[in-house]
Order: structure tokens, then sequence, then C-alpha cells
């Protein structure tokens, strides 16, 4: 069976790697690991990888505007998203405890993330790295003893770190959202009830109000709508709907146009189970 | 003259200090330079400075979309803001040429925003650090040859350093809008003409709908409406409107309330001169 290519940012058992697993299942899949978003786009655009997966948000931090950009500028369709939970973990060199460790690295985000967790253990002094699971590469192949590394279970399973301290993240509601890419754009699935778009100017108060009462006719309901950075000859909105049939959405589109430049369809797509939305935190789980 | 203390991200002769001394002009400062966006909110929340000054929105990155969400937990406010021209240089302890220079060390930001001038000339090396100013400055302390910084002209004065090349970034599209931050709400200044609000849920369509005709009905124009990263208890949406009043922004803002919860006005402020929205790029500035 041929092996499907697909790049990803990051490296081997980050969570682009496990959302690319997920995204495409029961495929053997050749992974190429590139360094950044864009080189990641260049990759599938230029015909060297047949798919690629791409972080979109995540629920701390937020909408990755840039990503939306490089979509449209490399004109790629997005065929499938994933919702993935992302969970922080701290480990190291086997038969040491969190007394014996003095440097935890990672990256700035994992670190941040784990705030708490490294003000509750003041000996800890954290140390920024370029990605989560390739600090934990570094704890094995160097053999570093007294470093521990915040990443993913898989790659403390993949370079062989024990675990010393579970879901260490301040919040639970760590979810990031991965968008499956692919250079043709497919056809559109019967079960579709999410579209993608992108749109310039005018951003009018008068057009939007018109817009959106053409998406309300349609039963078209708005889930996320951003303003983008504003490069040259980019889009400046993107809008993220979702409608309880395929027609609903090509309808919409087809009507809104018109009224705005250079509307360009990223996806049109089945949209993922969003990540349960329980307001439990961290110290009222402890508490329940 | 008691001196104004005032908290900025960032060391001296950063982008953000230059901000600082252009939002509070003819003032003495004490500036105190803090790591993180969040640790400045807690510094002027805390009454540790009087004012703090804070990126929200560069031309090529896009909107900070967590500074929106840290001003909101923290009840700052905003009473003003400020368009500054990002310019990035080569510098290095004087005497050199670029020939001689082999490392270059940046913010990650900075050396991405320089990559076609890097790419130009593939004997330099880039290095990343957590400032550009900075950069600057451990070259100076460390009196280190054949290294070379990418900084604003301001941290090339300060710290003894000669220009190898002048704005070398590859846009010279790159602005950053910076906001002036107050602990106590002040009076609404009588020629105020834009707000900047949060809310949260319900984003329905027809909601939005019917939002939007409100704020036609007074005039406001939306210029800026983001989704915001989804914590516990944070505010959903971000609005920026103008008006050619400001009784027509108060009186949207008091129809608009009952329609969303829990809005709350991070400000009501003069809006700045916008940057000069030229398409003239460098290799065309380059040809005129």
């Amino acid at each position: 069976m041929k092996k499907s290519r697909v790049a990803i940012q990051g490296g081997p058992a980050s969570f682009h790697d496990a959302a690319a697993r997920q995204l495409l299942p029961g495929m053997p899949l050749e992974v190429a690991h590139c360094d950044t978003f864009s080189s990641l786009c260049v990759a599938l655009q230029q015909g060297e990888t047949d798919a690629a997966v791409m972080a979109i948000e995540n629920t701390l931090a937020g909408s990755l505007l840039l990503n939306y950009s490089l979509l449209q500028e490399h004109r790629l369709h997005i065929t499938a998203e994933l919702w993935l939970s992302i969970d922080q973990n701290l480990m190291a060199l086997p038969g040491q405890r969190i007394a014996d460790i003095r440097t935890v690295s990672s990256h700035p985000v994992a670190l941040a993330q784990c705030k708490g967790f490294l003000q509750r253990h003041p000996h800890l002094q954290p140390q920024v790295t370029h990605d989560t699971a390739d600090s934990a590469k570094a704890i094995q192949e160097q053999g570093l003893m007294a470093t521990a590394a915040i990443a993913g279970k898989a790659a403390a399973e993949l370079y062989g770190l024990e675990i010393l301290a579970e879901n260490i993240a301040d919040s639970l509601q760590n979810h990031t959202r991965f968008l499956l890419l692919q250079r043709e754009q497919p056809e559109v699935p019967a079960d579709a009830d999410k579209a993608i778009v992108v749109f310039r100017k005018p951003l009018h108060t008068s057009t939007l109000t018109l817009l959106l009462s053409l998406l309300q006719k349609h039963q078209v309901e708005l889930t996320l709508l951003q303003t983008l950075p504003a490069g040259e000859g980019r889009a400046q909105l993107v809008a993220e709907v979702e409608a309880p049939h395929v027609s609903h959405l090509q309808q919409a589109i087809a009507q809104v146009r018109p009224l705005v430049e250079d509307l360009q369809v990223l996806g049109i797509l089945k949209q993922a189970a969003r990540p349960q939305t329980s307001t439990v935190t961290k110290e009222t789980a402890a508490i329940l």
C-alpha cells in the first residue's frame, strides 16, 4: 500500500503528528516535518506532499490569524477539521523524582500554560525550546539528568521517558483545532454543514447588516468572525459558518459574493465535534 | 517635577519604549520593563505604575487577541492609542561591514520580517533572542565582533552601534498599534470618536444583525471585530467602532448592551491617525 505523504509543523510525537494520524486514519503515513506554517504550505503547494495538517485555533490562545492568510495566499483547500485535547505532562529519564529535577524545557506556549505548576515548584527553572516533543527527544538523546520536558504523552512513549506529573496545565480547557489541507479542490461532501470563507473590503456596517440578514434567511449561523492582518492584496475578514444542509451554505455564499470583494471559499466540510465545554477548572475538579 | 511611572513590555530603546514616550509627551518617565503582557497588566493594576503601554495590533501579524482578554480580566481602561512605524535595521560594533558579520541576533518576529534580506545574504546565521533592543545591548556589553542585531534605530543610538543596513524588513507596511492604559476610568474626552468594547454570547446571526442595524442607526462604523479565545468567564467578541461624535457612541452602546451578555467598555477615546496605506513595496520603492 502506497504511503500517503502529509506535511505537519513540528517533530515526531508532536500534537500535529497526533492530529495527522486522527485526520487520516488507517492510512500508512510518510510525515514531512516542517519548521514553520509557511514552509508547510509550500510543501503541499509544490506537490512534495499529498496533504498537510495545520493548527488554526487553541481554546486558550485563540485563532492563529496568520494561518488563514497563508491558506488564502497558497490557494489551499480545507477538507476536514479536528479538535484535539492538549495534555501537558512533565517527563524525564526514568528513575528520577520531581525533587531531582532542576531544569524544565519546552515551547514557550507550553511553559506559559503550566505557569501555576511551575510556581508551585519554584526549584524548577524553565528553559525555552522550539518544540515540546523535541525537548523530550533532546533529554533522551543526550541522556540529560535533572532535566524534564513538558510535552504530550506520546513524546514520553516515543523517547522512553517517565511521566513525573500528568496534566499539569493550568486549565483543562486546552484544546486545539487542526485543519486537513489539500492542494486540489475536492468534491463537496453531501453531509457538509460548515464553510470557511475569506473576503476583502468593504467592511461597512451597512454591508455587514445586509450580509448577515442573507445568512439568516438561509439558516446559516456565523460561528467565528476574525479581522485578518491587512497585508497587500490579502483577505481582510474570515468567517466560519454552519448550516443544517450543504445547499443552504452554497446558496448563502452565492448571494453574499456580490456584496464583498474577492470572496474565496477555503473549504466546505463536515464540522468536527467541539470539545466539551465543561466549566470545571483544575481547582474545582480537585474539590469535586 | 514628579516622574510618571509607566509599565511597558521589553527593554530600553524597544518599540514599546518609543511608543510610551510618544503617548506621554513632555513628561519625565520612569519606565518599568516587564517581560510579559500579563506582568505589565499586573504592575498597573496593583498600583506599581501610573500607566502602561501595550501593543494590540501589527499590520503584518494581526491582532494580539490575548491582550484584549488581559485588558478585560484586569479591568484596565484604554485612554489613547498610537500607530508606530516599525523600522528594522542591521547594527553592529563600529568599523565592521556586512561581509564581516557572521551571526544576526534578534526576536523571532523581527528575524521573520527580514527573511528576504537574510536570504540575500546567506553568510548571515540568524540567532533567536527574546528582544530586539536587548540583542543590541548584548553586542555592546560583551563587545561581540562579527555579530549584528536587528532592531530599531533607537537601539543603535542607545548602545553606540553602527547601522550597516537600514529598513531591511520585507515590507514597508510594518506598523504596530499601541494602547495607553490606566487603572481608573477617566472622564470621556469631548472629542472622542472611537470605542473599544468586549462582550459575551449570544453570537447568533439574528442578534448580530440587530446589533449592526443599531450601529447603523447611530452612524457608528465597525472597524474591527475579533472572536477572542473562549476562556472561562471571558469576553468572546471584541469590537472597535468609530462615530462622528462621542454621543453617537454612547447611545449605540446603551442600546446594544441589553442584546448581549457582559458588555464591558474597554475605552472611549480619540482615534489615532492610521498609518499611510501606500501599496509601495520594498521592490517597487527601489525602482521608483
